[in-house]
């Protein structure tokens, strides 16, 4: 692919310094670029590249003279350099239509332009919207709804019942609508409560790769508008994640728990059932909630306090055996003038 | 589906109070029921709701004057409801028969009244007991062992040798029969040590999604009657677990380790190799482990510590801080005695 | 299978202490083993069983009086073990050829005596080299290229582009090439940066159940030969690992983070983005690496901090209710001295 730097520095509403005159044929990080190759320079960290790079351009937020090709200044390199990306991305890898090596419910609804790959189940009263593509492996269980232009990829398994928006992509070996974690005690033996409920996926949410997202006991659980997860996220019954969350890998959030908007969960976080997190908040990695966190709160640890207590807190920690040395010695000294009194 | 109201009644052993003639179609939550529907109330935190709810009829622990709906008061009010909810649970989809998009060898052996719907592979000398379903994309290896009634999910991976008893549910993209991590160092370099045991999984187990359950290095991994796992559990090679023990959602249990019966180990522990967790002992959520438990011990904290104690340790760390500055507030008081002595 | 005693003794370099005469007909662990079976002792703390196995022969590190059968003394009994134990492994089970239940793209490149199981997917272009095996359901996309001698287990999906080396094994269920997750922020939008490098897996890699190995945003993920990944590791976009290096169970590799060659990651560790691990560190179980670490250090905790330390903090922790209680009493101490002053 051949796009002219004037072309793309007008897509990014950016202003070339340079040449602008030259064509782009692809992007690249700073170290790997090759001739006729553009990339960015955003992060001071890899300011040491700049002088080898072999790219011909560089998205930037401020010009660098320690460059000689041409650069494109934006205001948020960071955003530009995605938008860019996107030019020179393929774009997903479509089966022609419905596989004869798929099964596909004769009682199912398929939509226009839809990609159903070889190895693929679809089962009864399913919708498929238009553009959709389901890589091998994919199952789509009984009465599942997914929405348009939504991909879902191999061996992700979409259970009885469940809704998924537009624009949703769901990666690879990605469990939806599995039964929550519902049992009661009668003496020793647990006693499953049926999960009758569903999960409902809106539109523009991207779940990550072997995530697991139970349905809920009753009603739903609903993953809003524009979240991400990313790998190996366990999102159990009848949650609630609020628009434009972010939830990284290993994160844990339990049966119950309503998440607002904005929230960043950092990876291998763990959340106690029936808890709040407010708006905008924002939790460390590794941190155990067990609490329900107001918003714009930033926490850390486990359990988890305010973040910068938590900084003095892990510094003294480290700081014990000193202070109980001074401890110790206190004990001495006090000891002494006790004894001189 | 609609069932009487003292049907439900004599089927929980509860009693009815109000209008015991109605007819009831469908279960749901207290804030979502519609006329017509059964809900339950047993948790204060709900006691808002009731007001409100459209709720036909409630199951109660005990009559409560804020819902003017029927109540069926029952001891176990949560089991009750349990029940109450398979009364309107559909069974689980079956496939009639045998998929001819399935891949069955001819040396396996099918049960009765058995469902294998399309994208299933059974291998050489593998036994499905009657009345069992395998969903789409399940791989079941050669000689492995299924019992009767057992529902085995999409995507989920049942390697050679391993045996699964009699209603045993496992949920979608679980694998049984890894290899377990077993290496030998011979320089630098890691040596397999060929795992040639298998899983044994008894009677009325459960599952979650996207498990792991290694193979035995010798002998079994063993997983008792009655226990029940969430999802994204690890569960190394050579593990024992106990009858109607309960695992939550992404623990990991390390190689060799023997827990009892009735343990309960939260979501995110972390447990050593070869020690031992005994009976009814409860382990709080992140917690590590790295010594063997003690029969009914309930710990918390990583390294983990009796569970009060960790309650009274987590409250002290969150104010090392202030302690901190009452030692340095000592140093200079006893600097000043040492002083004026 | 049989196999003489003194033909194993010759195959791991051991002496044969009794009987040499002996054929051995399997391989077990000491409380388990039968009559005609050998086994193995190195681990004290079973020494109890040495009296009561059925085994027939042992492979030991020193010579053992508790033992009736024959010995073989050799100088790393583990390794032996290994080895033997391989002796009477089975090979992985391989479907004769091409399945025609498989689909395999006819632009595909397919080498000499590949195993490719029914349901298999093969996309474009993609090349599979010479005693590969695919089991069922794996998905191997578009120009993946696989290399010889590779194992690839149920229900593994290799995405698109990414390379797998020679005598590689992957585990069943996991994603390699999944997107690696990268967003920048529109206003609270989180918009994708296509994540278009690749995963590069070199020779004699073991990667456990149900991993996901983020492609790079450029670039590529590079997994080195000899690393061992145990069941449920994330590995994020554009990690190294380096030779020999060992990941445990549910550990989890934030984006650029580079790792030494024969590094230790252990169970449920977490390492934040862009940090070094240097050659030989370790990194103990559930572990939060937020800096650097140095070659050869031993860490522990979250944060982490040096092991030894680490041991210390840890029951320095538990004891401040000791501590709080001894400063409480020196105050009260000192301020009678003062009074009395």
């Amino acid at each position: 692919m051949e796009i002219p730097l004037n072309k793309i520095a007008r897509i990014v509403a950016g202003e070339i310094i340079g040449d602008d005159n030259i064509i782009i044929s692809g992007v690249n990080a700073l170290d790997s670029a090759c001739h006729g190759e553009i990339s960015f320079f955003v992060d001071k960290r890899y300011e040491g590249y700049l002088k080898d790079t072999k790219a011909s351009a560089l998205v930037v937020s401020e010009k660098t003279d320690n460059f000689s090709g041409s650069q494109i200044v934006v205001t948020n390199a960071g955003l530009a350099f995605a938008r860019v990306t996107e030019l020179f991305t393929p774009p997903v890898p479509r089966y022609p239509g419905i596989s004869e090596h798929a099964f596909v419910h004769k009682d199912s609804r398929i939509g226009q332009n839809v990609s159903i790959y070889p190895m693929v189940y679809v089962g009864k009263d399913a919708v498929i919207g238009d553009d959709t593509v389901l890589f091998p492996g994919v199952f789509v269980g009984d009465r599942v709804r997914v929405g348009k232009g939504t991909v879902i990829h191999a061996n992700a398994s979409i259970l009885q019942d469940c809704r998924i928006g537009d624009k949703v992509t769901i990666h690879a070996g990605t469990v939806i609508g599995s039964d929550g974690f519902g049992y009661v005690k009668e003496g020793t033996r647990s006693v499953k409560r049926p999960q009758i409920g569903i999960v409902q996926i809106d539109d523009d949410v991207e779940i990550g790769a072997n995530n697991c997202i139970d349905r809920a006991a009753l009603g739903r659980t609903w993953i809003q508008r524009g979240v991400r997860t990313d790998n190996l996220v366990q999102i159990a019954h009848n949650v609630v994640i609020g628009e434009d969350s972010l939830v990284l890998a290993q994160a844990g959030i339990s049966g119950s728990v309503t998440i607002g908007r904005e929230v960043i969960i950092a990876g291998q976080v763990g959340i106690v059932d029936h808890k709040e997190i407010g708006d905008r908040a924002i939790i460390g990695p590794q941190s155990g909630i067990a609490q329900s966190v107001m918003p714009g709160e930033v926490l850390s640890g486990s359990p988890a306090i305010p973040h910068r207590l938590w900084l003095k807190t892990s510094n003294l920690v480290k700081r014990l055996p000193e202070l109980s040395d001074r401890v110790r010695t206190l004990e001495k000294r006090i000891e002494e003038l006790e004894k001189n009194m």
